[in-house]
């Protein structure tokens, strides 16, 4: 990588296997919750990260290259987290509170890069790759800002934990 | 982890783990950056972690617990990836604005998990842990916000980079 044309195009690879994965992730993580409206926002999002993809594939579109995925550990890790915790939390409430966490962070790692590659775009004159990109940004603040929500109001509720 | 408290110990341990891990990261990607505003910003913000990580003390302290650390895949994989550009990542430009786009995924990465002890603690009745992540998650945060800020105004800047 040597110039910020081949930073854009290597971070576009990474974010396009990145969603690739979550689309699959965040259906794994809606039929493992098992509150109902944690449920319904994961498998939404996990419709609305596919469109994003599609999106993506624009972006590739706008520098002349065809859409590729190149493996990014940092999703990988990420997913493997929330596979570590459908496997160990047991409880309701620890399990579906730990699922949204964990696709919080999922959320917050698109948000980074989308972020960064929006700005990215804007530096090398992208404009079509600039409002393509912001268009991803604001779908995964948008989800985020949404599980915020629910954790608040729904899900952090120990008190209707059975004892232990 | 059968309660919420269950899931708040594993958190902060794996968090605990992160953040250690994290200073070092920074500084490493500090001493990879060849910027003077962003080497200088990377390695304030590993002074800063390092401080969080006392902060991170005292939450376990809160709930009675020694400090521990868990394995962490996420933060693995996002110190991986930040490693990947520093070795591929050879002009410039590209270099410090990728270390830079890295650092913020990590950042973001603490965010979120700040954010989702922060608001545990709070459904937990722990006003003390409340308050302290509160301030690690503020600290990331304005971190976070700095780094956009260097980027925009710095970093990006394709027009200084030579002519492949």
């Amino acid at each position: 990588m040597k110039t910020l044309s081949d930073a854009f195009e290597h971070t576009l690879k990474d974010l396009y296997f990145a969603e690739n994965t979550v689309v699959k992730a965040l259906q794994t993580a809606a039929g493992a919750a098992t509150q109902k409206d944690l449920k319904e926002a994961l498998k939404r999002h996990a419709d609305e990260t596919a469109q994003d993809v599609e999106i993506l594939r624009a972006v590739f579109q706008s520098i002349g290259k065809k859409p590729e995925g190149e493996k990014c550990d940092a999703i990988e890790g990420l997913i493997q987290e929330c596979k570590g915790v459908i496997d160990e939390a047991t409880g309701t409430v620890a399990r579906n509170a730990s699922i949204l966490g964990c696709c919080q962070a999922i959320e917050h790692y698109e948000i980074a890069r989308a972020g960064t590659l929006r700005e990215w775009a804007k530096a090398l004159g992208n404009v079509e790759g600039h409002a393509l990109l912001t268009q991803i940004l604001d779908d995964h603040k948008a989800a985020n800002h949404k599980l915020s929500h629910l954790a608040i109001t729904e899900i952090n509720r120990p008190k209707v934990e059975r004892p232990r």
